[in-house]
């Protein structure tokens, strides 16, 4: 690599190598069987070079070095062609690197055969339990990614690692009702997923739903889960705390840090070394490395997460939070592990001092929430009827607000912790929210 | 490949190997800048084998024959844990292939380094026709394919071929005025892309709509462009005409062939062989011969298409409409290259001869139509409001109706025909349709 910089260093002023090799397996469900299995692996390189502040990015899905050079050639051409940044300061220095946990290597072997195996035990399973179900969806897989990122200012970082996951979706059909698609999911950093646990949940919330329950317009108090929580916050919450958008003025945040803007029983911060993470990188896209970003602390704003490229803007450092997007070859500001702090309850005896509210599983819609404001419109669905202290059905309502004046109306945070592996991964409680307005469907 | 397919019968009673290699070479525009550049090639196979009507697939990203038997084993294991599916009948026999047009050699050794200096010169030109636009995104890229399908009843057809595209989206921002995205775009199987014709199209939009105009409800004629036929049409009508939903009582053209559903201007018909093609393939994703099928001939319903699996349930032959999908292995019913017959009139006669209606150049929440009736609620944004035979501003406004109602009340399709690369490809005139109801917005 050291040799790619220099060759680099003819045509720019400073650039960066970063070359991702993957191994992905994976086995697909849809209606009570198998439909695929998948081994798929490969390496991609990412030029990221400046000269006179000009950008040039080319991609090659390789990792030899005359196919990189040819890279570098690219992303030469392609800065002359642009115009300066004007913006543009430098790539980031080396850091020193906390001493991540060892990986796991059993992950970078798997088999697609092992991931069968253990969605036909859990299809077996759902069905033993309920007759009435049927395994509408799944997939198990495992992912292997060694990463290694070097510039011309003397990064070089090298870091691997795997994770597994698993999740079903179960439909239910009694009588007249078929259930909405019931999903539940493990995600860990091992092969040992938890194929019991995800159908025994999947099937309780199935059995919740047989039970078709009006809803109107009310307040009460609800309680949120793991999907539904990363849903609504990755597009409402998350992108506020973005430091790009303290830039450019379209984060409602600017000016609060040190403000409460959440109730106490709420501590929210990014941490790749969370036990429970499924991604403990060192450093991040750029080579920066990684830390706990607190982003919340008992209901009070810590502050915002930095990229280089949008904290040298800013003037001042990054937090080690750019992600690379393999798609563009860019650096975006995201987070790595997101971590809700879990309390000290299970959510069962949260659930049995509830007279009348509901336990919220998925939301739909959350995707088009305003991250300017934090105006979202969502429908809970499925969403389950709590009655004096007991599950006794499921309905579907929605829910228009604001995601910080939810924050400040929760009051309680569940013991149990379940990595959501989708779409920003979160490591999350359930939460109660009170007085949450819904309006019936 | 013969040895493959010995292998294979060891573990199945028939199989289907199908490999695809690709190299796709892109470059990516971002607020007037060139933002990427990337190569990437790989080899996939999948594995369809059925032993006891049980059905194993199984994909690896690979060519080699060592990996291809790997893969081979894994839907084998998989075919034993699955059920029987009593529905299957057989893989396709072989059949006779058309000669098709001889690939463009040109494409396949195309770099990123001639689509940056087309973007490059793009935007130049948009910035030079007027100062006021941004080019706020974009894409050029070439794509090649090499398919090599064989089954163990004796199917074995290879073909390659290429394409190139390029899309740009211009934003115009003019005193007070922000006009939406423009689009425009072009694709065909030669790197003589019409950068000028691109520029030219999306900079007289942007003109258009920097005049904003108010919209109100009333019944007006709108001539539908590339992009707002092939988004409506693609949810709403497509899926109508495929023989999986007509087996499963999902489309509303059940019992109708023959029978008019639309007016005698539009002739709708799937020809991969059609000389605007950009895939004219030989063969679908199982080895059937592809022919024209006639959707709807001057207005009247002509039939439905039809991938092995469900035509054999249905007791009829395949229409050669098996599309791979390359991320799940499967077939699925689906169209080459769909063509609505042009005109002989341009669009700007068409125009000259509107007193007050739109030219609707896009549709937003197309995708959320309901194939099942035909139904559909749009927005219509970019629409430009045409006054007394002129286009005089941009305005934007609601569609809520029904497709089958729409066809109906078709009255022209100009003589221009434009490939729309995206979505389904479809390759259309503009169409004019009469006294169309618009909710102002």
């Amino acid at each position: 690599m050291e040799e790619l910089i220099r060759y680099g260093e003819k045509f720019f002023d400073e650039l960066e190598i970063a070359v991702y090799r993957s191994k992905d397996v994976s086995a697909s469900v849809e209606l009570n069987e198998i439909s695929m299995a998948s081994t798929r692996s490969g390496a991609l390189t990412i030029i990221r070079g400046i000269k006179d502040k000009r950008l040039g990015l080319a991609i090659v899905d390789s990792d030899e070095p005359p196919r990189i050079m040819e890279a570098i050639e690219q992303a030469a051409k392609m800065a002359r062609l642009n115009s300066p940044d004007e913006k543009w300061v430098s790539l980031p220095e080396p850091g020193k690197y906390r001493e991540g946990p060892k990986p796991n290597y059993e992950l970078k072997d798997a088999s697609p055969d092992g991931l069968v195996e253990m969605l036909v035990r859990g299809i077996k399973l759902a069905r033993e339990k309920d007759e009435h179900v049927v395994v509408a969806g799944g997939e198990g897989g495992v992912s292997w990614e060694e990463r290694h990122i070097v510039n011309s200012h003397g990064v070089d970082v090298s870091q691997e690692g795997g994770a597994a996951f698993l999740f079903l979706e179960l439909v239910g059909r009694k009588g007249d009702v078929v259930t909405p698609g019931i999903f539940d999911f493990d995600a860990k950093r091992s092969l040992d997923l938890d194929v019991e646990g995800v159908v025994e949940r999947a099937v309780q919330k199935v059995k919740w739903a047989y039970s078709v329950k009006a809803s109107k317009n009310e307040e009460v108090p609800i309680i949120l889960g793991p999907w539904a929580i990363a849903g609504l916050f990755s597009y409402a919450l998350f992108p506020a705390f973005s430091g790009e958008r303290l830039v450019k003025e379209t984060t409602p945040l600017a000016g609060k840090v040190g403000e409460k803007i959440a109730s106490d029983v709420l501590t929210i911060y990014d941490d790749p070394f969370h036990e429970l993470s499924i991604q403990p990188v060192i450093a991040d896209g750029e080579g920066v490395p990684t830390r706990k970003n607190v982003l919340i602390e008992k209901g009070t704003f810590k502050g915002f997460v930095w990229d280089n490229y949008w904290a040298k803007v800013h003037g001042t450092e990054s937090t080690g939070n750019g992600k690379r997007d393999i798609r563009s070859g860019g650096i975006n500001i995201g987070f790595h592990s997101m971590v809700i702090e879990n309390g000290k309850r299970p959510l069962e005896e949260v659930i049995a001092e509830i007279e009348h509210g509901y336990f919220v599983d998925g939301f739909q819609g959350a995707h088009s929430s305003n991250p300017d404001n934090g105006n979202f419109a969502v429908t809970a669905n499925p969403a389950f009827l709590i009655e004096d202290g007991e599950v006794v059905g499921s309905s579907v309502f929605l829910i228009a607000g604001n995601v910080y004046e939810l924050l400040k109306s929760a009051t309680e945070v569940t013991k149990e912790q379940t990595v959501m592996p989708f779409m920003t991964t979160i490591i999350t409680p359930f939460v109660k929210f009170e007085n949450v307005k819904i309006a019936g469907k």
